[in-house]
């Protein structure tokens, strides 16, 4: 099976490795953080957040963080926006995409945000309308596209219809996310299949958690199934909130051992990936999760 | 790509596992983790180990485990024979089915064992013609097969050369065996492809580290290449000697998860494996590196 000769990966540390950590990480870290991931030659970062303070308060400084970076030219630094105001604050911050969300569970739609998959979706219209017209690329997410907390098994065609929904709405790029790390290589199959039948396979991006440990096993399948832009968080960076003490995205590190291995080119510097993971967890005061970071770490020190 | 209906899977924790722990494990406790894995289903437990207790003291009460452990009918129990006078002892404490063990790595084989591969190999031709003569079955592994720690790469042909001379020595099983886990899917595929050429692929194993977070990748990308026979170690314990706190042995509650995933059956109890994996992580006082396992206990106990 001919696999990508080359991935983009989308570095997601600085917004979703961060969100959930309960300490607040000083501006500074954060701004470093972009910063070296940047410059080890990720050509996108997912820099921030524009959410409210009050629901996501390790995000307040987005604004910060996006005035005090260094651009890299070329390097797409996205932000998180969930509403007009979000918007408004990425378009001040100058940021180069946008990322807008969906569940593909009905349950999840109903119990995090209080409606359906449907209008979630619809009330994104204005903010991509906007972004378009700003020239800020728009990343659509659908969150559970391989299993939901609530209510376990998500067919495959609720996947393939918000696809649609963001492909009507002339999104860039389409994100299949197994939020909570269920999924397994066969299923990941059916749904990237599913999925690349209505979206060109260039426009669409895994986001795999590694809560079970699937993670590269899905990523590997992904790439048979013709996908090239994964998303993926140094040291792994991101807990999981359905499942305490379990790990939450896949690590930076263990992809790209792994796409180095298959051939892949990705333009990003390891040694310096490895460091930045050893660096961001010796500020977090924990041992990273990355098994290859970890003993590549460990192989230096010896 | 059709993937294999059945997959058997060889838990080795309680020898690859053990063996390289500190502390002493009572003997109790490695027969309540041979008799529960049994019980769990696992058609083949590696159950102790027959060399001298000067160079593994923790294996020291390998006859006294293989006495006291509650035999399963159709069980395969294994156990590690480095030469006759550790045949003798298996063959005493009626073991199933004796491994013996080569590298694929010349480098490795001079300095660990002080002779050449085909030397190490040959001094097992006693050994094995004592055990098909006594009716046990022999599991050669050859290590190093995906990488070594002084050579670094290893030939493709040198890992079939040694499956060749296991052949000519009428061996019933053959380990390929990525000892320091540095392998990735697009050589394990070059590996299998190529000593699925000279043996029997039902004849061979894959045995997987997951140090650098690799080994389900490798499983899927070995049951793509017609493997179905895989080695894991529940809660992942084993420890790699190369990578200080890295992780060694893949861990059993993730495989089985994945497998479960690609509707593949092996006749293990899930649930069991998760419990056992805890049972025996709180036994050594630590958490265990399954992530399926640890996911799996945190929703139970939330």
């Amino acid at each position: 099976m001919a696999l990508p000769s080359r991935v983009k990966i989308v570095e997601v540390s600085p917004r979703d490795g961060l969100q959930n950590e309960k300490e607040f990480v000083p501006t500074d870290i954060k701004v470093e953080l972009v910063d070296r991931l940047s410059a080890a030659g990720f050509p996108n970062v997912e820099a921030a957040s524009f959410v409210s303070p009050k629901w996501v308060p390790q995000m307040a400084d987005g604004a910060d963080v996006m005035a005090r970076i260094q651009r890299r030219p070329g390097t797409i630094y996205s932000v998180l926006t969930p509403n007009m105001k979000g918007f408004e604050g990425a378009l001040a911050a100058g940021a180069d995409e946008i990322v807008i969300f969906g569940a593909a569970s009905e349950a999840f739609s109903q119990k995090n945000i209080n409606c359906s998959i449907a209008e979630s979706i619809a009330r994104f219209e204005p903010v991509v309308q906007a972004a378009r017209e700003a020239g800020i690329r728009v990343r659509g997410s659908i969150s559970c596209a391989l299993g939901c907390p609530y209510q376990g098994e998500v067919p495959v065609e609720a996947v393939v219809d918000v696809a649609q929904r963001y492909l009507a709405m002339q999104v860039d790029e389409i994100d299949v996310a197994d939020t909570i790390g269920v999924g397994t290589p066969k299923r990941v199959r059916e749904v990237m299949t599913a999925v690349t039948r209505v979206v060109d396979p260039a426009r669409i991006s895994g986001h795999f958690h590694d809560t079970y440990g699937q993670a590269l096993a899905n990523i590997l399948a992904a790439l048979e199934s013709g996908i090239s832009i994964f998303h993926t968080s140094v040291a792994g960076l991101g807990g999981c909130p359905y499942a305490k003490g379990a790990t939450g995205n896949v690590a930076t590190e263990d992809v790209l051992y792994m796409l180095r291995g298959l051939d892949i080119e990705t333009g990003v510097d390891f040694d310096a990936v490895v460091d930045i993971g050893q660096w961001m967890s010796s500020h977090l005061n924990r041992k990273g999760s990355s098994r290859a970071g970890n003993a590549i770490a460990a192989k230096r020190a010896a």
